[in-house]
């Protein structure tokens, strides 16, 4: 599978997605938000692997980045940023992370690239499929910095852990994260 | 006073830092990295403000940029990143923040906007002290933007409240910064 996905996102989301744009941009920049904060927060908890931290904090300025880039989207559409019900997607895949270092520290790596990844297949789905010039031109360009993300992650992972560890976790939580985007109900967010 | 702190300071402060620029320059990588990422809690704290989101996610993209390169001044000189005990500054102006908003709000705004001058005001001290061509370079291309991050706090607190009353809290918060920074243990630290 491409991307080092499970599964690949069936048209029934396309569809929803489409039908509800101005949900799905609003969903966006709240993930552009949770991804800078959490490539922080793994800066601040693992700050003793030295070489993550310029990876993480150039990570998440790029994330931050892409957050205004959205924010301004949202500004040329008069569509007010608001609080949503997060879609549950995130929140189940870190249920899945193992507690106990060093497993847990493999498992968020490899769910972070996971993250990225389907990110990275659903803006290209929104890039030919949205009607909007300017926004499939942004989805576009957002496709090379979440490959370079997803990338990043699982480079970090191979820093620290054997390549062969790193692809047996990574098949099992694909195969988790291809749980949760079935299982997920069905509302306009980037993932569900 | 100069960038509306309520006191200069001492030279005693600055001999401590000359005596030992490695713990000042770790203690900097860290204050860096809690500036972007109390810049980006307000992002999530703070979101109905829309017009806060841009201000704040650049800045801490900013604050994110410079906690790099300090990075790289360490490790240029060979010095590992390390944890740190911390001054108790940051956690005392917080203490002094009013719980109930909105005043907390305004409260936060100004001791972030404290903290910057603070800062502006010791890598100015540290540009003209340090004997590293190269360190004072760096502290002397960091003090426009902590003058800018001290204006920017500054003017989202004038965003929302009444000019007179920023002033009146500013005073006040001063004053107990200024105590603070007179009560700090003498630890070789940014806000000691």
């Amino acid at each position: 599978m491409t991307l080092g996905l499970a599964s690949m996102t069936e048209a029934s989301w396309t569809k929803r997605a489409l039908a509800d744009l101005e949900e799905i941009l609003v969903d966006h920049a709240h993930c552009e938000k949770k991804a800078a904060s959490t490539a922080l927060s793994l800066v601040f908890k693992y700050m003793e692997h030295s070489h993550f931290l310029p990876v993480l904090s150039a990570l998440a300025r790029e994330e931050l980045r892409h957050f205004e880039q959205v924010l301004q989207h949202l500004a040329a559409r008069d569509i007010p940023f608001r609080r949503q019900k997060p879609s549950p997607y995130a929140g189940r895949l870190m249920e899945a992370c193992r507690k106990d270092e060093p497993d847990r520290l493999l498992d968020v790596l490899i769910v972070c690239s996971l993250i990225e990844a389907r990110s990275l297949e659903r803006m290209g789905i929104l890039r030919d499929a949205v009607d909007d010039p300017e926004l499939s031109r942004f989805y576009g360009n957002l496709l090379a910095s979440e490959a370079r993300h997803r990338a990043a992650y699982l480079d970090l992972a191979r820093s620290v852990f054997p390549s062969e560890v790193v692809a047996h976790r990574h098949g099992e939580l694909a195969r988790h994260e291809a749980r949760v985007i079935a299982e997920a109900p069905p509302w306009p967010r980037m993932h569900c």
